[in-house]
């Protein structure tokens, strides 16, 4: 068996068409630019990478960017004023801050200064306890509305744009970090799925593994997730972004993991791609929250 | 084999004693009493009877205890005033809103109007999202301090006094309320255990909970969970206060479950004395950051 390739790089380039749409009736309804803040300390490789395609995805969209970079020497009093400064801005509708923040900055107090409807990447603890209070779909959510980190809410995307049936299976989630793995699970819990959520500290974490009818790695370690830790026909979404000589690969031993798997993210070309496109829906149904407010 | 029971009326016992020599240090240091507001909207007879244990415990230990009724007829605004009046009360340490409020009443809104660091109960999304977003035990929390549900808080308290080892065990909680269910689950995975969360549409929930080296029921159906859904040895944490024939019973059949289970928790004498002892905890916290942060 060969599995079925979850395009995420297909995905995204119609999600862009949809968003253009959408980004353009924005602007001719109230004359705005849906616009994100990023704010940076310092010049770290990845970030400033991870910056520059913010950029190139938001503007060529028709979306605004706006960089705020400070130097790496800047206090926490520093980013707190620059964030305080956005989140007052009406012309500013999402804001990310940046990791790594510079040593010694208390990284809970700066999200927790950032304007919960602004926080498009969802690293607020109140955006976070929302998505964990959600009802189930189809339920009234008895919470107000919250932003999920864009990585995870990809992944979903993806299962949901590809017709995976989520109620009632097993989903195994490896990791739990607050951006990827945590979230991640309670997307999943939401959409009726039992979920498990294993770690580094998991026993025999190949066989839980192999319980899972979805599965979604998201632990940053080069090709963990063997081909035989895969129950034959499961769904693999594989959240890794590693090097290896050179070459990007994702936690799953993507080669062994197709001929067991029934549908699996590539990388790159899976989950990496829809991560831009998760933050712009986010960005643009923060300025239409605040627009509507106003008007 | 007959299973450990975990006496959780012989531990609030112990912790009562604990509480009430802490609660005198506080009065000697602080000149103050920690003092809880309890709002309740009607004359709902758990509500009532809750509240009045509430009273008895607190009242018993030397804290305060101050009840807030409003006519069952309360609009969101009178519910939401009362609220914002008891946040700004000096005198007040912690509030707890009890359920049901009144129809036509947005309880998420209610919830969100609670100064996180009163909401003695951790129903406030802030609260919620710390409690999701916290480092395993061991590392810094990266998150401000939190306050968790009594329930959970209590059950897992139990787990830790009868030094069950959790890390890297596979605990299955059944169950997904905002209450009991979801925070529990984040609970165990903190303390390094492998964490299902299982429900209402989970495919052969026998099996799951079978899995189980830790199992927590927190569904609110009477003896639902069998003998034979039971690892053999596994511990048992019943969050479950069901009536039968007048009679109250776990979400566990207690009688089938103790010939399997290592340790479980009796229902009434288990989990049920223990939310109070956490409830008191929380206040007593909540008044040391409190006055911590005027001195």
């Amino acid at each position: 068996m060969t599995a079925t390739i979850l395009n995420g790089r297909e995905l995204a380039k119609t999600m862009q068409e949809e968003i253009s749409a959408e980004v353009a009736a924005f602007k001719a309804r109230y004359n705005v630019v849906p616009t994100i803040a990023v704010v940076r300390a310092g010049e770290d490789p990845a970030s400033v990478s991870y910056g520059k395609a913010i950029e190139k995805a938001f503007t060529g969209r028709g979306m605004g960017f706006a960089l705020h970079t400070l130097p790496e020497t800047a206090t926490q009093d520093e980013i707190v004023a620059l964030v305080a400064r956005l989140n007052a801005d009406p012309d500013v509708h999402g804001i990310m801050v940046q990791e790594p923040l510079p040593k010694g900055v208390n990284e809970a107090a700066v999200k927790e200064i950032l304007s919960p409807d602004k926080d498009v990447d969802g690293v607020h603890p109140v955006n976070a306890g929302r998505l964990a209070q959600v009802a189930p779909v189809g339920r009234p959510p008895m919470v107000e509305p919250f932003f999920v980190p864009a990585t995870p809410a990809g992944g979903l995307e993806i299962l949901k744009r590809y017709n995976v049936s989520l109620q009632g299976k097993h989903a195994v989630v490896v990791g739990r970090s607050n951006i990827v793995g945590k979230p991640m699970a309670m997307l999943l819990l939401r959409e009726n799925a039992t979920v498990t959520i294993c770690h580094s500290q998991t026993t025999d974490l190949a066989a839980v593994c192999r319980s899972g009818d979805i599965l979604c790695a998201a632990v940053g370690r080069a090709k963990m997730i063997k081909g035989d830790w895969i129950k034959p026909g499961a769904v693999v979404i594989d959240f890794g972004v590693n090097f290896v000589d050179g070459q990007m690969c994702g936690d799953v031993d993507f080669e062994a993991a197709q001929e067991v798997a029934g549908m699996i993210t590539p990388v790159p070309g899976g989950t990496g791609p829809m991560t831009n496109i998760m933050l712009m829906r986010n960005v643009l149904e923060a300025a239409q929250r605040q627009l509507k407010e106003k008007a």
